[in-house]
């Protein structure tokens, strides 16, 4: 069986799972909230159109907030992400969310020192009290490496077909690449919680990535239901392991 | 000078400074957030009328929500709320708010243990939440006597003017006195905290109270702009002082 | 009987009638939606304040829209409003509404030959949708003469509790008498439809006014409930007698 | 060259003159808007993935609503979908829309005849507002036969990857096969106007009908961007070739 072929299959069977898991759901209104962040060029499109192929367009919503308005700028900085939580049943995927705040915002300096300052604390006690009023949460750092996210960034800029992926932003994804994972670390140490843990996934190999996604989605949500990750490859974030400013494998 | 006209004159001096202070608000974009809850005929109708009189009707929202719709109770418990929250330089009442949950619906049994169980806690969360944010919060317990209540509770039979305030519950609250009580004590003290305090008014005397209630506004968004509430009718809740089982004065 | 106390009289009595009408639009889930509109200085707010005083805050809203955010800038005309429309059994009220387009912003230049242009198609195309899926639909042009507007203008000025009333815009009412005139008559006559007609009501007379709306709208929910308006106040818009460049009574 | 080697050349050219179109929407403010209709198993969720396949996730938005809320059932029908239009820059894609109430519900009972008779027209002047306000509009019928209808349905049940896709309503899309095509073709008719016409694609060929798809969306986004699609396949809706009871091709 080629590595292609053993992709593709794996892939399905995890799928399948997923469907599985969303007909139970359905029926028990269980509510699911997958939150997507990494770098840019991480894969988190790619993965997300992995987990939603087979599912319920009715029972399942995609979120890509764009900038807020001027007045979304004037309220409550959770508000607007508020509004997109699942009802029952739903399966709801933020592809990227509040923690703009923590990446983007902060090394590039779009948001005030105050404003950074209670980011973190906000952001445990709102997801605190979305999985303690019974929305299962799984937050998922997407980790590339700089010379792959360097790769990818040169395709999108020679693949006609990417071109709606770049972003002026681009540029200070590598210039500003020790910066931004300063903010990285310091967002996984200050929001990573018992009760909402980050689960980084490795993707520099997209197809492990993808499935290591929907792996570890479906320990949460379905306990049992699939095969444990490659601990390598999908971890569980360990603050303790950070001493020396990078994610521990 | 009549016992009416001293009010007359009261209230259009609070009023004024009321008016001071949206002027600034609007100015400035500071967000205010004002939660009216009491027992049926405490008079919170009352009270946001003469609150909201002469404000700027672009910047000033009263919310009174109707009863969640089927697909609202199966979403996260604040997020029908949070819809709501004021903008830049807006003044948003609540008449009734989440408290729903500690007072009717726990002495009617209209939710679950498991919802009573995480509510207080939830509670206190959200509001650190806005409070952190920026936005002022006042949390106001408008309390009525028993008789009182009776008194008004006839009126609204014997008045057909007063027909729509009439509630298949409003037996309820004179026949369950003492659960709302003991919801009422419990509530307080769960959900007092020192960066979400809640100001208690005695509303028997409809005209002081609603006096109070702007005197203790005023207090709180625009500190020196008012004289203080006297003392033994708008006052801070103590939770130390709810040994006997009944508000302290 | 004084002046005064036969109109206390009057409103009680209409105000009677509107709370019977609620009680039975909520039994029957009827929808009804009232627009405000009118020059600054009209009695907007205060002939709204007289309709809902004693109406139930959970069946009737008062709808007071901000100027619009970036975002809704870029959005169908109607959407903003489309979202605050009456489910069953509510009563809403618009302070000033999409007519905005048909005055302030085409007297100041706020919008383009081109928003100008296919407003008055699409405000007869959407209230006629409204009105065709079963909500009852009353669009009042609350009339206020030059002088009164004048006096109550001033009155604005030197009165701080009026403070928040001032707009920077209220020396233009004055200034561009004339062109207001000509939008009026123009929007008058453009979004005048039997299905969706406009009732003006002279206003120089507050308390009349008050009490005339309150008639016209029983007129429309409730009829036979109140005697009919004054004719020479209250009137249903004639577009034939616009010929004279004034509203005709 | 293989079929299939085609069909993915083919599809990447269509997609990169759609990333094109986006890219020229999201500097020039466009709006567009797609209705995905058609039977069950017609190739709606297909063909909605090809389309979005390289697009921005933060312009572009697919709206799959769930059933009405019961207070939604009790607003304007179209309130729920107006929530969704598209803001400056966007591409919205309705995978299924109000079409729905002519549709299912016309088939199944599921709502008044007042209801549907009142539908058409407001359909009509609901589409002609939002063309008229500069929302490029456009709506698909995906068009397939009962034969490959019912193989597809009898994938589902075969196939657990496709369990999602199976709903209580499937044995009726073949057993009132007749009831459907009766509807579609009164809906075509009553609903196909010069500013919002119907589109009909044959979908037994799924690749092909993805291609014709997008080939459509491209003539009317931007035109002369793609080739024409082959008439046999894709082809605008001719009210006067209904007379046969069938959509001619």
């Amino acid at each position: 069986m080629s590595k292609r072929d053993r992709y593709e299959d794996d892939l399905e069977r995890l799928q399948l799972a997923l469907v599985g898991f969303q007909q139970r759901a359905m029926e028990s209104g269980a509510r699911t909230l997958v939150v997507f962040e990494g770098r840019d060029a991480a894969g988190k499109d790619g993965a997300i159109q992995r987990v939603i192929e087979h599912l319920s367009p009715r029972a399942t919503r995609v979120v890509a907030l764009p900038k807020p308005s001027d007045r979304e700028r004037g309220q409550w900085f959770f508000q607007r992400y508020a509004a997109h939580l699942p009802a029952a049943g739903e399966l709801v995927l933020f592809n990227r969310s509040w923690y703009n705040r923590a990446g983007v915002e902060r090394v590039m300096g779009f948001s005030t020192p105050e404003e950074q300052a209670v980011f973190p604390g906000q952001a445990r006690a709102f997801e605190a009290m979305l999985v303690e009023s019974g929305i299962t949460l799984l937050k998922l750092w997407l980790d590339i490496s700089r010379e792959e996210q360097a790769k990818r960034l040169e395709a999108r800029r020679s693949e006609p077909l990417k071109a709606l992926k770049i972003s002026p932003l681009d540029a200070e994804a590598q210039a500003r690449w020790d910066d931004y994972t300063a903010a990285r670390d310091r967002m996984l140490v200050e929001t990573h919680a018992e009760i909402a843990p980050w689960t980084c996934v490795a993707t520099d190999d997209k197809r492990e990535a993808r499935l290591n996604v929907i792996r570890r989605l479906l320990e949460v949500v379905a306990p049992g239901a699939a095969e444990p990750a490659a601990p390598v490859i999908a971890f569980a974030f360990e603050p303790a392991a950070m001493h020396d400013g990078r994610l521990a494998r």
